[in-house]
C-alpha cells in the first residue's frame, strides 16, 4: 500500500471547516470525492490539523493510502482538474507507510492578516480582518514577545476543547506592517483550539491601546480565558506551512 | 444642486458588469440603491466607464447630484455601511456642477493580472487569469512597445461597438513579473470595447512564443480584429485609476 503526502491550499470562505460533517460543505469531503474519482477507489484523507469554518490554507498537509500506481505529479494534475476552484493540490510525494500528518508534525506556521485602514476592501474582505482604527504594531510586537517560549496557553484556548496538555512552545509571534496590512505570523509545535485567533484578538486590544503590552504576560499566567481579548474572526487566518 | 464625485472600488465577480440591466445584479444598481438610502432621494450614477461582467475596479469614478447637505466624508462612511461588501466608496468630494466623469477623463489606467505557474491559486482565481505555461515577459514587453502612441486600434476592438473614432493614444503598456504574477498595465486617453483584454490575449501569444513580438505591429496596422489573438478573460482586469 502506497502512502502519499499532499500539500493542499484552499479558500475556506464557503466551507464549514476542513473536517467532514453531515449536510455542510467541507474541504475534506471535496478532497475525498476528487481523489476517489482520480484513484478509482474510496479515499480517506488524514490532515495535519482541522482548520475552522472560514479559515484558509496555503500549506495544509494530508496523507492518503492507495494501491493505484499513478505518479505523484500526475495525481496533482488530475486531482486539480476535478476539484472546485476554491481547493487545490500544490504537490504530492510518496512517503513511508508510517507517516502521519498530525503526529509527525514538528511545527505549524499560521498567518493572520488585518486590513488596518478606515475603508475596507472588496478584494480583501474574504482574507483579512478589517480593523479601521490605526493599530500600533510596535506595541503589538512588544506584547507578542511576552508569549514566546514554552508555556501553558490555557488563557488563549477556546472552551469546549478536550486537549489535556495545554503546554505549547511558541517559537515565533511577530507583527509586520506591510502598507495597510498588519501581518501576524505564529510558529509553534502545536496550537490549542482557537489559540491563534484568541492571541490575535488580544494583540489587537494592545494595538488599539486598550491593553498595555505587558498585559499579555499577566493574561498568559492567569491561564484564564476570560482574561484574554475577543476571538479574532476566522477569515483573516491562513495555515501557511506544516514542518516535519 | 451639489455635484459629488465618488471614487469606487468593487469585486466584479458576482456582477453582470457596471451598467444597470434588467434582472441581473449590477454595480450601478447597488450604488444607486445605497446612495438613495443615504441621501433620501432617487440617485442617478454616471460613471467614467462601464466595466464588463467580472471586471474589477479599485478606482472607478462616478458622479451624482444631490441637494442633501451631508458632508462628503460622512457620505463615504454612510454609503459603505449599506453597500454589499463587494462594493466600496473610497472617497468623495464636491466638484463643479459641470463635471462629467466620462467626458472630462483625460486618461484611464487598467491593470491585468496573469498567474503564471503550473498550479492555480484558490485565492487568485477571481482576480488573475491562470496561464500555466511559462510566459516570456521580455518578449511581451517588446511586443507591447509596438503599440505605444496614437494609432487606429480597430484590430483590438471587439465586434458590436458603435464607436466611430478608433484612434486612441496608448501612453503606457508594460509587463512586469512579480514572482508568479505577470502584471500588465495599460494607460491611454481612452480604450475601445474590450481593447485591453484583446491586447492582453495577443501579448500572451507573444509570451508563449506563438507570435514574434513584431507581429504586434503588423496586427495593429491590419486594423482587422481577426488578426489579433483571443480575448483574455474578464476576471484578470481591474480599472485602477481615472485621471482628470
Amino acid at each position: 500500500m502506497r502512502k502519499v503526502k499532499l500539500v493542499v491550499q484552499y479558500d475556506g470562505t464557503d466551507y464549514a471547516g476542513f473536517q467532514i460533517q453531515p449536510n455542510v460543505p467541507t474541504v475534506q469531503e471535496e478532497l475525498e470525492r476528487a481523489l476517489a474519482k482520480v484513484l478509482q477507489h474510496p479515499v480517506h484523507v488524514v490532515a495535519a490539523g482541522r482548520t475552522d469554518a472560514g479559515v484558509h490554507a496555503i500549506g495544509q498537509v494530508v496523507a492518503i493510502e492507495t494501491d493505484n500506481p499513478i505518479p505523484a505529479s500526475q495525481l496533482v494534475k488530475a486531482t486539480n482538474e476535478v476539484l472546485p476552484t476554491a481547493i487545490g493540490v500544490v504537490e504530492a510525494q510518496d512517503v513511508s507507510p508510517g507517516f502521519h500528518p498530525r503526529y509527525d508534525a514538528v511545527a505549524k506556521l499560521y498567518l493572520y492578516r488585518i486590513l488596518n485602514r478606515p475603508i475596507g476592501s472588496p478584494f480583501l474582505c474574504r482574507y483579512a480582518w478589517h480593523v479601521p482604527g490605526k493599530l500600533d504594531e510596535e506595541a503589538m510586537n512588544a506584547g507578542a514577545a511576552c508569549l514566546l517560549g514554552t508555556h501553558d496557553f490555557s488563557a488563549f484556548e477556546a472552551a469546549g476543547s478536550s486537549t489535556r496538555n495545554k503546554v505549547r512552545c511558541l517559537q515565533r509571534l511577530d507583527c509586520d506592517r506591510v502598507g495597510d496590512i498588519v501581518e501576524i505570523r505564529a510558529l509553534a509545535d502545536g496550537f490549542l483550539y482557537m489559540m491563534v485567533r484568541n492571541i490575535v484578538g488580544t494583540l489587537v486590544e494592545v494595538g488599539q491601546g486598550r491593553l498595555p503590552p505587558a498585559a499579555m504576560e499577566r493574561i498568559l499566567q492567569s491561564r484564564d480565558r476570560s482574561q484574554a481579548g475577543p476571538t479574532a474572526p476566522p477569515h483573516g487566518l491562513c495555515l501557511v506551512r506544516v514542518d516535519y
